[in-house]
């Protein structure tokens, strides 16, 4: 047998192009920080992962990759255990909002769960070569060939304001050619490209951007350009319980689900007592394994967007799964900027999980940039589960390393992501507004 | 690579000899039909499992055993599905309750995920030695190297009614050197001997066989000869809620749970409410992942008693947990009498459970036979989590012979169980009682 002992882990922060993608915070930054997490094995196998690089989940994850050697790489249950056993001094875990990353209130053990994911995934992707088994056969056999993604429609400039991300060569530029999209028209138009080069047969609208009559038009333009096909809005939390019931009644026809039109669970409760059977999904009231019970006895969430990054891993996603399925909770996938390894490992778990009816999300064909030596490819909106030992990727070190030689000479700016300071090139005077919004 | 891929699959009903131990529906049969699953794969590995033997149960085995030749061992995900499928023709699937094995009531769902969980088990030990990973390793990983149980106490007689199991050379004789146990005294000698010989230091009693009035009698019995011991009392839903209440003034303090005092979740969710934070456990009221929400939505249960063989195997069982730990309620481990190969896989599944703080039920002590070359040692109570490739036990093929030919020469009065039936070789009007009982 080869030696499935932790030999060595490698950490890689990197910064990612992001194109001016606009949300209820703010503006996407021109980069986007990332950590990719490499195990390498005794035996000589290395595994990846990856997961958010922001200072605070970079200081914990190198404090995670000390503790790694020595272990076995199978020893999933106690890394989770060794990572809640992480000092977390000077870190922000007073459960104030983590404002730039729209990633719900932070605590320390979410912190925790974010940076272990990359781990697990990492070793999950070491086991599996080092034993010739595909990820989704080390999480118990794929139930489907193919996961369905959806197209993740956002707002957007043209380009990133202040012409950030221009002024350095160490800095691509991190605009595409994808244009302005601000209006019902820009985002029928966004959709239509989606469609016709990744063949995306479902829709989701990041909302909280424009007052909700226009939102409420660009849905409806939606759904007269592609009848029949499941559309969903996600302000992130930025409306009034009774402006969401208005956008409720409006939409109830077209829409799939309508994702976190309130902020927190009271009030994601009274939408959805009163939304006339409109299903609610959340990635925002309940992102951690102790905010299931208090929305699932008051009836808060109908669909709930799991994301092995919050969740802890890929086990932990379809743990979470189990938890949806005793309680009839539909299950589908939340994302947020993310490369190759990352849409790796969320096609291998959500190929393992029996309920997940509803297309993943997922921001990878927002990037222009990844770390594989071959991008994935969606073919009539879907990803096909690979095969192949691991997670079935393969690192492109060159890729790797330019995209970490920026993160080095960066300034500190780009760092952790923060939307609002982004959105502060644009207007000097703005903040992250108070929910709700509108 | 090893090939994988399932080549065969051997069934082996077996009739075990088990004691007269009596509960609520009557008393054990001399013999109880069990199945020993062996999974072998196309490079030459054999994995073997254990479940129900009762005809239904062999029934769908065989059913599904045919389904599985070409499938690759690792794809659990794909076996329980495949069970979801398999026909039900002419089984008892009405919602009756399995009077013979008190194991609630009886559905479609539960009677395959019974049978399931011994294929998965046998697959799982098969992908454990084929790839030289420990059970727990493949599930995740151990948290703890020593599974603690707790002694199963029983009110029984000396000997099986009616001179049964004596009459004929081909069935040994299934009794044992215990005596009686039908008072305090004898039930606190029974627990010294179990503390004496395996180290048990926690104590459960199954009731429901006397009145309420001298069951607590023997409990605090219990409690005098061990104080400190946590103690269990499970009367198999036999009482009627006041009857409940009663006793759990009576024994509030010396009870570590109190265990399907009455039948039904409305019934368990009023006792709860009413026992003044004596916590109640069960393995009748919720055995299926439907039977969830209703239970834990009206705080009916506060331990769940998990059953690998009920839930459908070591995967759903670490599901189960992650639902009880994502509600509060706590975990432990119901037995139905069981070989050692279940016994090993109980240890490895409750090995990789983080919450579970409760000792586990087995009847194993009680098993004067065997499949395993060498039986599973108790030392302090607890077992020591294997680490040798699969469920690091091995089978005796001679002492399997012998039991199956025992269950090939039975007239078929032993190959369902059914304890009221065996109650009436005592006493002839015995009907299994309805409840409430007391």
């Amino acid at each position: 047998m080869k030696d499935l002992t932790v030999a060595e882990v490698r950490l890689t922060p990197i910064l990612v192009a992001d194109p001016p993608l606009l949300n209820t915070q703010g503006v996407h930054q021109p980069y986007t920080p990332r950590l990719i997490v490499e195990v390498v094995t005794a035996g000589g196998v290395t595994g990846v992962g990856e997961t958010y690089g922001d200072t605070e989940y970079l200081d914990l994850a190198r404090s995670l990759a000390r503790r790694l050697p020595g272990r076995p790489v199978s020893d999933l249950n106690g890394l989770l255990a060794l990572a809640g056993e992480l000092p977390l001094d000077g870190h922000r875990t007073d459960g104030s909002v983590d404002v730039g990353g729209l990633r719900g209130v932070q605590t320390a053990g979410k912190l925790r769960l974010s940076v272990v994911s990359g781990f697990e995934v990492a070793c999950l992707d070491a086991l599996g070569k080092a034993l010739g088994m595909p990820v989704h056969a080390l999480l118990g056999g794929k139930v489907r060939d193919r996961v369905e993604y959806s197209a993740y429609l956002f707002y957007r400039w043209a380009e990133h304001p202040g012409g950030a991300a221009r002024g350095s060569d160490e800095r691509d530029a991190a605009g595409d050619d994808w244009g302005a999209a601000l209006d019902p028209a820009g985002i029928v138009a966004q959709a239509r490209r989606f469609a016709a080069g990744h063949g995306f047969g479902s829709f989701k609208l990041k909302g909280g951007v424009f007052p909700p009559e226009e939102e409420t038009a660009a849905v409806r333009a939606l759904a007269e350009a592609f009848p029949g096909s499941p559309l969903r809005l996600d302000p992130n939390g930025a409306w009034s319980v009774e402006t969401s019931l208005k956008v409720a009644d409006e939409l109830r026809d077209v829409l799939e689900y309508l994702e976190d039109p309130v902020t927190g669970t009271p009030a994601m409760a009274e939408v959805a007592a009163r939304a006339k059977g409109l299903p609610l999904a959340t990635n925002m009231c309940v992102t951690t394994f102790p905010e299931i019970a208090g929305a699932f006895t008051t009836g808060a969430v109908q669909v709930l967007l799991s994301d092995h990054h919050y969740w802890g891993g890929l086990r932990s996603t379809q743990q979470l799964a189990a938890v949806c399925s005793a309680f009839g909770v539909g299950v589908s996938m939340h994302s947020n900027t993310h490369l190759g390894v990352s849409l790796a490992a969320m096609t291998h778990v959500a190929a393992t999980v029996p309920g997940l009816e509803h297309a993943c999300d997922t921001h990878y064909p927002w990037q222009t940039e990844d770390v594989l030596t071959e991008r994935i490819a969606f073919r009539e909106g879907a990803v096909t589960v690979p095969d192949a030992p691991g997670l079935g990727v393969a690192l492109d070190r060159d890729r790797l390393d330019a995209l970490h030689r920026r993160w080095l000479a960066d300034d500190g700016s780009m760092r952790d992501r923060d939307d609002a300071a982004a959105m502060r090139r644009a207007d000097p005077e703005w903040k992250a507004p108070s929910v709700p919004r509108w």
